[in-house]
């Protein structure tokens, strides 16, 4: 067995926002030729992801001679250490600026996947209006923030805290249809002027084999 | 002004289980003198925490010349780099074991913190006992992993696998009544020894000023 060449397992659901973080990650660092995408099942108790993941959340990064790479944050850590330098996680004093951001639009993606779960894990009418409310506010004030200061578009490549924030910005167009487009008009033009500096990573969508 | 002296600002609560884990690991690196622990209430609109924090949850640590730091493990890597050389996320093949030690114990104290959640938040029958065992089920996965496989506690200084798990343990006696301590005993007794090995970091609780 050869640890350094074998293919590299990554557990997902296609509409994930983590995993669409990682995958974009995994694109980013030119990486994808490593990487087979597995589809994973949380609400499957009989699905191996619970053994890789004892929480059972997507995504996890299986490589050889490693433990199971879970959560997002940590299989990023490891991409941006692998094909010499990296702009994932840049080097000095914009590393606390990127990583920041990928805290701040991991909890976009966060409060947007408990609204989500709101309807989906619970009776009708058991939803509550305030809770609803309080992690809309979280997710509005997030946009708010990232729209007077967004992420930068570095010639070099695409940083961990833009890379995050697409994959939540097309989450919200996913699950709430964009309505954060015409709130948010700075941060569409953001999101534009990403799509058009790295098309690749902008299109990076894991495709379950 | 000397940015390289002022003190730095911790906001949390006291009960906050990332605020503990972030504390335990100031303490861990020998840091406590330079740390004023500033209360913040997540619940009031008005407070600054907000403008430090767009989610407006805790910990934050400021830090002149630096964004506001957050969350819990983006401030943990800015800590990880100060006093030298650090036991907190220890180097080569230990680093992603360590890494998703932290993950798995944050995961805990995730679902901890919703089932908490499930009853602060809503009124009275809205509770969904189906939900309340979805993060139950992921509380008590991960501390069989823990059980069988515990975080190492090193002659050099705790790494952030172990301190995080500690204050997953801790919060889920504050919250839970311990009810873990008679399903995982070895646990139990793994938390005894951290204790007994660094008993400075396991007393560390931030006192609010």
């Amino acid at each position: 067995m050869q640890a350094s060449t074998s293919p590299w397992r990554l557990r997902t659901s296609a509409a994930s926002p983590f995993g669409r973080k990682v995958y974009m990650a995994i694109v980013a660092q030119g990486l994808e030729d490593r990487v087979t995408v597995i589809g994973a099942d949380t609400a499957d108790p009989g699905d191996a992801l619970r053994r890789q993941n004892p929480l059972g959340k997507i995504p996890v990064l299986l490589v050889d001679g490693l433990p199971p790479l879970f959560d997002s944050r940590v299989i990023i850590e490891f991409l941006a250490g692998q094909n010499g330098t990296s702009t994932l996680i840049p080097a000095g004093a914009e590393k606390f600026i990127a990583l920041r951001d990928q805290a701040l639009a991991d909890g976009v993606m966060d409060a947007s996947v408990l609204m989500v779960y709101e309807r989906r894990f619970r009776p009708e009418g058991f939803a509550v209006a305030s809770w609803l409310d309080y992690q809309a506010d979280k997710v509005e004030r997030a946009l708010a923030a990232f729209e007077s200061e967004p992420p930068s578009l570095a010639e070099s490549g695409p940083g961990i805290g833009a890379i995050t924030l697409v994959a939540a910005l097309l989450y919200l167009d996913l699950r709430f249809e964009g309505a954060w487009r015409t709130r948010h008009p700075g941060l569409q033009a953001w999101l534009e002027a990403f799509a058009a500096r790295y098309p690749a990573v902008y299109a990076a969508k894991p495709q379950l084999s």
